[in-house]
């Protein structure tokens, strides 16, 4: 195959990626933001089209990871336009699993307004984490189309807030469920909601640490910057 | 930067990326196996040393992206080989998330034995989840290492072995729960550590499914070769 050394068609080839990659990100973005609608309002209808929203996620996941393929065998980039690739490549899976856990909140949603008996306000449990991740992928979103990723400790403190939150949520679920057992399964439900939420955050958190590594050319994976890693529980 | 297209030397960067892989599986199967027996003998110095095995892991998974990327920049890998490396690329991001479930049920191995009532043989309770998500990491691994994946349909078989094992100890925690509040604490922690096998068996899944990439061209993420994808609850 003739290699295609024309800038301009590899300039185009690159911009299609980033924006085909904002496309998938926008829609997992709207998925999550949908499927905490329906965990407040519990319509099935709702739960149905967010878990089969999923299957286009999919989908770009392996047109994304294919695209990126041919441009490298085709336009063989230089080390700088690679780390976009390479950081691309990455990012596409967390997009991926950010659809999966949204996918995961809708059919909880399903299995939650199905109960008979509901004696914990679910909505009211997850709405902070809700907001602190979506908040989280919204940013990380924002930075990979901006490339820019002003203050990286930013980041790391919402990181810390949204795994604040789930340890919130766990314990005041236990508290729930050492005082009624009736509550267990649906406090059960709610702690798995707000898990697929912290792992949203470290989904996010992983995408705006590739923004770093496009920009600087650091990848700070792991060293958190050089600041102590928490541990969140489980 | 001139352009080595000497085959003998492709073929050992190639080679030393493969070997390299391996490596890093070998170790995460050791953090698993060792995770588990520490589950087993609650022993906090275990418990730490494994959870330290993970900054190795780590390490290993930044020294072998930049290794893929450097391969990509100097040999220009035609489409066949750059299959292998983009599998690769995505496979070390499973090792890794391997690597870290490994410390968290180590983590968690060491929180149970530091529990003064025990009213659970949690060991027991995650015996059989831990024998087949391991089987399956191994079973994943050996298909990389000799390029092999002969059946799709025995790997599907065991992810679904492995979500079905999860939600017997789910359910049966749950039971435990209802019966006595006081086992709430432990059950969780079983549960957790439940999931992070759980998780694992997917890692595995996904590792298996690119060296059917690598083998036969075709990415059968999301498709399941035709076969009716599972829920696994959360």
């Amino acid at each position: 195959m003739p290699i295609d050394h024309s800038s301009k068609q590899y300039d185009h080839d690159l911009e299609e990626i980033r924006s085909n990659f904002l496309l998938m990100g926008g829609l997992v973005e709207s998925q999550f933001q949908e499927a905490v609608a329906c965990f407040q309002t519990g319509k099935a209808s709702d739960a149905d089209r967010i878990v089969k929203a999923d299957e286009k996620v999919n989908r770009l996941e392996i047109e994304l990871d294919d695209a990126c393929s041919h441009l490298i065998v085709r336009r063989q980039p230089a080390a700088n336009d690679l780390r976009m690739v390479m950081a691309t490549i990455k990012a596409i899976t967390d997009l991926e699993r950010i659809g999966d856990e949204a996918a995961k909140i809708a059919r909880t949603a399903r299995t939650i307004s199905e109960r008979s008996v509901i004696s914990i306000n679910h909505y009211e449990a997850i709405r902070v984490i809700a907001q602190r991740a979506g908040d989280m992928l919204h940013g990380a979103l924002d930075a990979f189309a901006r490339l820019d990723q002003k203050n990286p400790l930013a980041l790391i403190a919402q990181d810390q807030a949204v795994d604040h939150e789930f340890r919130t949520v766990l314990r005041t679920m236990i508290t729930f469920m050492m005082e009624d057992p009736r509550t267990i399964s649906v406090a059960l439900d709610i702690i798995w909601v707000s898990k697929a939420m912290e792992r949203i955050g470290d989904h996010a958190k992983n995408i705006a640490e590739y923004v770093i590594y496009i920009v600087d050319g650091k990848d700070i994976r792991h060293t958190g910057y050089g600041l102590p890693k928490q541990d969140v529980v489980a």
